[in-house]
């Protein structure tokens, strides 16, 4: 007997850190909402992401492009942060440290899932850099494997322009960590990368 | 500056379980799908909330009444189990050793979420036990303040029927559980039902 649930639990099942327990419990939840309450939900999401659209510019998300970013007067605009991922401004905006412009490249370097260089917006922020709006490159990519990768190659690519500061991340020690906790390569990083006080 | 996702967040948060960073990975995660799978989840979701309904013998979920339970011709029509959600029968059923009928209370007693028991199917309960069908009634319900509460106020409902063999489920340490982890209650319940090997 499948029950009658099992539909909806397989669609929930398709989140990520969703398991079969968890689809389960959230479909009796939703199964108790109104049916206000779920139409909401639904239209929302298929409202949402219909009306996402890329910005021409940074390629960040957002509903009229350019984006929200990218027309702020108030932004210094001659920083560029590059990142991979759309979300990876929302935590670096999350800072308030940083008040330049964003580009997001829409992944990292991954041989292995066959994500190659042309595959990434490296040519659109090089004809950004092109213009000459920029003084100073961030590039905020995650110290994975990907995303060293990543690293390198746009800092092969950015050589040529020897006016502009091209910088990465600092990598080391989580605020909060336990040095006897931390992995291996997160010290040796630590170590090499170790600063006066 | 407010995310163009801010409202499919906040949709996503009134899951349960999910905070406002899960939400927000969500909400990007759901963004990466295809049109046509955002499609299918949403109406999934819509389509199962219109379509369920209750069985009018046991008042567990399904799509048509009586439901599958109810109807199975191989089940011990003697025995019947009282829950207080449809989702405890799914949990008693991945135990393969129940095969008689459910009953479902839709809730527990709880006089500080202002549930009282004839907000319950208690009386539905009573009258199909007034046919004379059933043999055993096993009350199935969390032992939980108010889980007990509610096996308390139905063995008094029940103390009438002397033919019929009233049992709760037992309660003690779990299976695989160590004794010094315990909580005090569970292992006072231990000690008192403890029996002879």
């Amino acid at each position: 007997m499948e029950s009658p649930l099992a539909p909806l639990i397989k669609q929930l099942q398709r989140l990520p850190g969703i398991g079969p327990r968890s689809a389960e419990r959230l479909a009796f939840v939703l199964l108790s909402w109104s049916k206000t309450d779920v139409h909401l939900f639904s239209s929302t999401l298929v409202d949402t992401h219909q009306s996402i659209i890329y910005c021409e510019t940074c390629f960040n998300i957002c509903i009229t492009s350019p984006c929200s970013i990218c027309c702020d007067a108030r932004r210094a605009t001659t920083s560029l942060c590059v990142v991979a991922y759309p979300q990876d401004i929302v935590a670096l905006s999350k800072t308030n440290v940083y008040n330049g412009l964003f580009h997001v490249l829409g992944g990292l370097i991954s041989p292995l899932d066959g994500i190659q260089p042309d595959m990434l917006r490296v040519q659109e922020l090089l004809s950004r850099i092109q213009t000459g709006s920029y003084s100073e490159v961030i590039l905020a990519i995650s110290p994975t494997l990907e995303g060293d990768a990543t690293s390198l190659y746009l800092t092969d690519c950015l050589a040529r322009f020897s006016s502009i500061s091209v910088t990465t991340l600092a990598f080391g020690l989580p605020v909060g960590a336990q040095l006897d906790y931390a992995d291996p390569l997160t010290l040796q990083r630590s170590l090499e990368q170790r600063r006066r006080i």
